[in-house]
């Protein structure tokens, strides 16, 4: 695949062949937000599923399903199932990081206030159940709701281990599979589900799925080093600030010398950061080689998810899936 | 029934006669509420889920199931769905309320932090939801997740009215419904459903549960006032204190005159309260006969939940459920 065709954006051609599911995803989305009882509800969904978002994951469940044959319109409640989950997130997120903007925009915790937050995200949770068992699928209905449990748990590890320079790349690797993976995976396998497809196929799609979700993370923590070799730009560092131990940190604090380990301590572990320590950090990590070994991480999970679309049909649909893991670790290449 | 008898705690009596049960209920929530990978989990959980509460609503699943004549053990599976759901509310509701006291002792948002009651409250939504699964009914799926919305949403209600003067009773009955009826009703509605009992007899439950749920909460606001006679106590008057707008106050607002309105407005409306607010408070309260007609309201709500028990085989059991709503309000009889 040359660089032109990563470059036109698989997931805006995947919303264009799939734009009269989508359509109908974002009237689903709209209508089932309402709440009878309490405006505030739809208020503050709206703020954040109209905020522009990509619409990833619902794309992800469309084409999962389309690709596996599927002729019916199950798969657009999934998908606004998927979306309801991931907005739910996004407000508790908010809460929990104390996050003041998100796409460009104030947070529903600013706008509103936290308990907003809280009880419309909660309200977002139930009504994604309610959306799901309109599917009448246990099958379905087990596969989201242990991605809900595994998203919660990676949040939960988060906050346990944050500032914890003993934290491996076992606990980093379940904390992003919580904080992305899993929601891409079972956005990917139900799917499958929904289509009847054969188990094979249903697995190769849970695999893409998570694979994708990985390479995604990956790439947002070293990105928020600036990469391998761009510079710190404005929008990097905030993991360094806010003492996030992600890949390249990890790989560098195993390989640390006493200077470096007191360095790491002071900054990460106790968070007393100064000027420049930003510059020295990724001065280390530069030296132990941890950014182009975190680049070379997030680049087999984009070829595992490649990898795990064999079992699909050939075509254009399966392309763009390919295609949208490309264009995941092309901000990396 | 004499007084006696209902001193004799009907919840203890339920307690006792479906001990087997309860054991099997307890233990699932132990072992339900384990994460692999994150200790925090089970630690925030225990602390509130083994504070002593009294499992009225597991009871309630338990009890209606076996009074259906259910010989099976699904119901445990439901009766720990409830329980899960009620400790994610109570710890997110702890969050929103910034309560520092849940069941005389310190809340999870004081012992940890709130970003853990939000994320550990997720993830016990996520995991009643999986225990819902294995009993492989959407019926009760779709029950339970639409008693969360109801939950969640007459959480938001109460926050958007929060200091509202003009709060009609209808919007009462909405928050009420959330924080507790819908839960009783679904809790009991559940028991019937996994017992494959006839439509009436499921219809009777709900009715009961309903019925049950809303008498408990109006006695619980009455008694916040102190009851219909009691003095004030050192237990009473947090809602005044919090301005929050229960039967009590709508009713007196409804009649007040001119000067009565402004101290309302006031005190609850505008939260500036001096000191002395609360008795003269109290006072327009039994002047208007305010105390009295809550004390019939509970009263009616216990009746109806009886009388919804009819078309369910008399015997022990029912007359436990029945004396439960007498319980429920001989607090204020």
């Amino acid at each position: 695949m040359c660089l032109d065709e990563v470059r036109s954006k698989p997931h805006e051609r995947l919303s264009a062949h799939l734009s009269d599911d989508l359509d109908a995803v974002n009237r689903l989305i709209r209508e089932r937000m309402q709440s009878e009882h309490a405006p505030r509800i739809p208020e503050v969904t709206a703020h954040l599923v109209e905020a522009g978002g990509k619409r990833i994951r619902p794309l992800l469940t469309l084409a999962a399903a389309r690709l596996c044959g599927y002729d019916g319109e199950m798969h657009r409640l999934l998908a606004a199932t998927v979306e309801f989950i991931h907005t739910a997130t996004l407000l508790h997120d908010d809460v929990v990081d104390e996050s003041e903007q998100r796409r460009g925009r104030p947070t529903a915790n600013l706008l509103w206030d936290n308990q907003s937050s809280v009880l419309v995200g909660d309200y977002l949770f139930a009504k994604a159940f309610l959306l799901m068992v309109e599917t009448g699928s246990i099958r379905i209905l087990e596969i989201l709701s242990r991605a809900a449990a595994t998203i919660a748990e990676g949040e939960v590890l988060q906050l346990s281990v944050a500032r914890d320079l003993s934290t491996g790349e076992d606990v980093y690797s379940k904390v992003i599979r919580g904080k992305t993976a899993a929601l891409f995976e079972a956005a990917t396998e139900v799917g499958g589900v929904v289509a009847g497809a054969p188990e094979e196929q249903v697995a190769g799609l849970a695999g893409y799925g998570d694979a994708l979700g990985m390479a995604f993370q990956v790439v947002d923590d070293l990105l928020d080093w600036g990469g391998t070799s761009g510079e710190m730009g404005k929008n990097t560092g905030d993991d360094f600030r806010e003492c996030k131990i992600t890949l390249p940190v990890i790989r560098a604090v195993a390989r640390a010398d006493a200077d470096e380990r007191a360095f790491w301590e002071r900054t990460i572990g106790k968070g007393r950061q100064e000027d420049g320590d930003l510059e020295i950090a990724r001065g280390l990590l530069v030296r132990h080689g941890a950014l182009a070994e975190t680049r070379q991480v997030a680049l087999d999970y984009a070829a595992r998810a490649k990898a795990a679309l064999a079992p699909l049909p050939a075509g254009e649909l399966r392309d763009m899936l390919s295609d949208l893991a490309d264009f995941v670790v092309a901000r990396i290449s």
